[in-house]
C-alpha cells in the first residue's frame, strides 16, 4: 500500500476526490496496466497566447529569413512572419504547419533538438510574464510524481510534432522520448560526402497529425498499452479520454478547463459530436469525466523555479 | 564508477574485453545518450529451425482452419499448412506474412496478446528439445542486464510484428513495449454495437517491414535517439549496426555469428552490399564490428529455468 498522495497545490474538493479515489484504486492493477497519457499543450502547460512549438517555429523563420530573404516571398512564410491573423487564417494552420516542417528539412533531429532546447531556454511568455520553462501546471506535476510512486508509465500524447516535445520532455516532466507519442515526420537515412551514415528530416509529415481518433492508435503503434489515465483540454483529445475509461477497472479522464482569467486564460475547448460543435466540457458531462476547474481546483497553477 | 561488469556466460578473450571496454567507456556518456538496440531473433533468441512468430502464425492457422475449412483454399494458407517448401518458397514470405496479418484483421491487441503469451507457453524448439521461453540466449541477458546497471535504456528493433514482441518482451528481457520498435499494422477505432469503444487489428502492415534503412529512421521515429550499441546477425540490421557506430564517441556494433552447430545451428547471414550478395561476417571485418563467435566467445549459450 503506497501512502497518501501527495497533492498540495489540488484544493481540497470533488475534483482532488476522484484523483486520489482513482489512485488509491488503481493499486489493484496489475503493474502492465498501469498507463498514463496525457496531451501536452493547454493540459501541462500553458497554450496561449499561442502554442510554444508555433512560436519555436515563427523565431526560427525570423532567422533565417534574415539569412534568406527569399524565404518571405512563400505566402505561408509571409503569413507567420507578418503576424496577420486574416493571412493566417486564410492559409490555416495545417497548411502553415505542413510548410514549417519543410523549413527543417535536412536538419539532424540533434541539430533540431539543441534548436529547441536553446529556444526554450530563452524564451518567455509575454502575457504570463514567465519563462516559457515555468508555464508548466504545477498540479498536473504534482499528479505525474504520484503516478511514478506507484508504477505507472507516464507518455505525452500530444498534437505537437513528436521530437519538439521529445526535446523538452524530460527536463520537464521527466518523460523518456521513447514515452511521448506525437505528429511524426518522415526521415531520409543515407550517407554523407565522407560516407558518414546520416539521419535527416524529411520534409513531410509521417501519417496524418495526432489528434482525435489518431491518438488512440498511436498510443497502441508507439506504446503498445491503452492507458487507464487519459488528461486533456481539447476536442483533440476526446477520443483518447473515452478509450481510457474503456475498460472495465480503474480509469480516469480529466478534462483541464481554463475558467482562470485572473492566473491563466479563460477559453473553451469544442468538440465535433454528432455533427454539431459542442463544448467540451458538455461532453465531459455527458461522459463522466472530471473536469479540472483551474480556477477552483488548483490552489497553485504554475511551477516555481 | 559501477563495478567490473559480471559476464559469466562470456568466455575471456578479446571478443568479452571488446564488450566490457565498451561498457567502461559507456560511462562517460551523458544519460541520455545510453541507448541499446537489439535484434531479437538470432540475436536474443534462437531463430531456427524456424522463427517463432512463424511458427504461432502457423499453430493459429491450424487452429482456425479447423473452424473454417475454407481457409485452406487460400494459397498462402494452404503452402503454409502443407509446410511444402517449394510452395513457400514460390509465394515468398512477404507475400505469406501479409496473408497472416489478414488472418488476425478485427481482433483486439489484448486478446492477440493473451494468444501470442499462451504459444509461448507451451512452444518447444523441437530441435533443441527446449521450451520456447528458454530458447534465449543466457549471455546477452548478461549483457542487458549490465547495461541497464549503466543506466541505458534497451530497445528491441525487429524485423518482426512489434505486437508480437511485445507480447513476450518484458518476461524474456524485462523490455516494456514502448522500448519495442518492430513491423507495426495498422489499428481501427470505432465503437462496437453497444457503444463501447474498441480498437482493431486492421489487415494490413503500417509502412514497411523494420529491415535495414527502416530500423533507423524506425528508432528514431519511436525511442528519438541514436543508439549506441547495436547487436543483430543478418544483412537487415547492417544499417543500425552502422548507425549505432557513427557517432564521435562510444559506440559497439556486435554481430552474432551462429557457427555453433553442437549447441545451436551453424548458419550465416548475407548482405547486399554494393550490388553484390556477401556475408555478413565480411561486411563486419570491414565495418570494424565485434563479431560474437557463438562457438567461442560464450560458455553457456542458452538460459536455464
Amino acid at each position: 500500500m503506497t501512502s497518501d498522495p501527495t497533492l498540495p497545490s489540488w484544493r481540497p474538493g470533488p475534483t482532488r476526490d476522484a484523483v486520489v479515489r482513482f489512485l488509491n484504486d488503481a493499486e489493484s492493477l496489475p503493474l502492465e496496466a498501469r498507463v498514463a497519457c496525457f496531451d501536452n499543450d493547454g493540459t501541462l502547460w500553458c497554450e496561449r497566447p499561442s502554442y510554444v512549438q508555433l512560436d519555436f517555429f515563427v523565431d526560427a523563420l525570423r532567422s533565417r529569413s534574415r539569412q534568406d530573404p527569399r524565404l518571405d516571398d512563400r505566402p505561408e512564410y509571409a503569413a507567420l512572419l507578418s503576424g496577420d491573423p486574416a493571412a493566417i487564417h486564410t492559409i490555416g494552420l495545417p497548411g502553415i504547419a505542413l510548410a514549417l516542417v519543410e523549413l527543417f528539412e535536412g536538419m539532424t533531429p540533434d541539430r533540431f533538438t539543441d534548436e529547441v532546447r536553446a529556444f526554450l531556454s530563452r524564451g518567455t511568455n509575454h502575457r504570463l510574464g514567465r519563462p516559457l520553462s515555468r508555464c508548466t501546471y504545477q498540479p498536473m506535476l504534482e499528479l505525474i510524481t504520484e503516478l511514478r510512486r506507484r508504477d505507472f508509465t507516464v507518455a505525452i500524447v500530444t498534437g505537437g510534432g513528436t521530437e519538439f516535445v521529445r526535446a523538452i520532455s524530460h527536463d520537464l516532466y521527466g518523460v523518456p522520448p521513447e514515452a511521448v507519442v506525437g505528429t511524426l515526420i518522415d526521415y531520409t537515412y543515407g550517407r554523407d560526402d565522407s560516407g558518414r551514415p546520416t539521419l535527416r528530416r524529411a520534409g513531410t509529415p509521417q501519417g496524418v497529425a495526432n489528434e482525435g481518433p489518431a491518438k488512440v492508435s498511436n498510443i497502441q503503434s508507439q506504446l503498445g498499452r491503452r492507458p487507464v489515465l487519459a488528461a486533456g483540454n481539447s476536442g483533440g483529445d476526446r477520443d483518447m479520454l473515452e478509450w481510457a475509461t474503456a475498460g472495465a477497472g480503474p480509469g480516469l479522464a480529466l478534462l483541464v478547463n481554463h475558467d482562470d482569467s485572473d492566473r491563466e486564460f479563460a477559453y473553451r475547448g469544442t468538440a465535433e459530436t454528432f455533427a454539431e460543435v459542442e463544448p467540451i466540457t458538455d461532453v465531459a458531462a455527458r461522459s463522466g469525466w472530471t473536469v479540472i476547474s483551474m480556477a477552483n481546483d488548483w490552489q497553485t497553477v504554475f511551477s516555481e523555479d
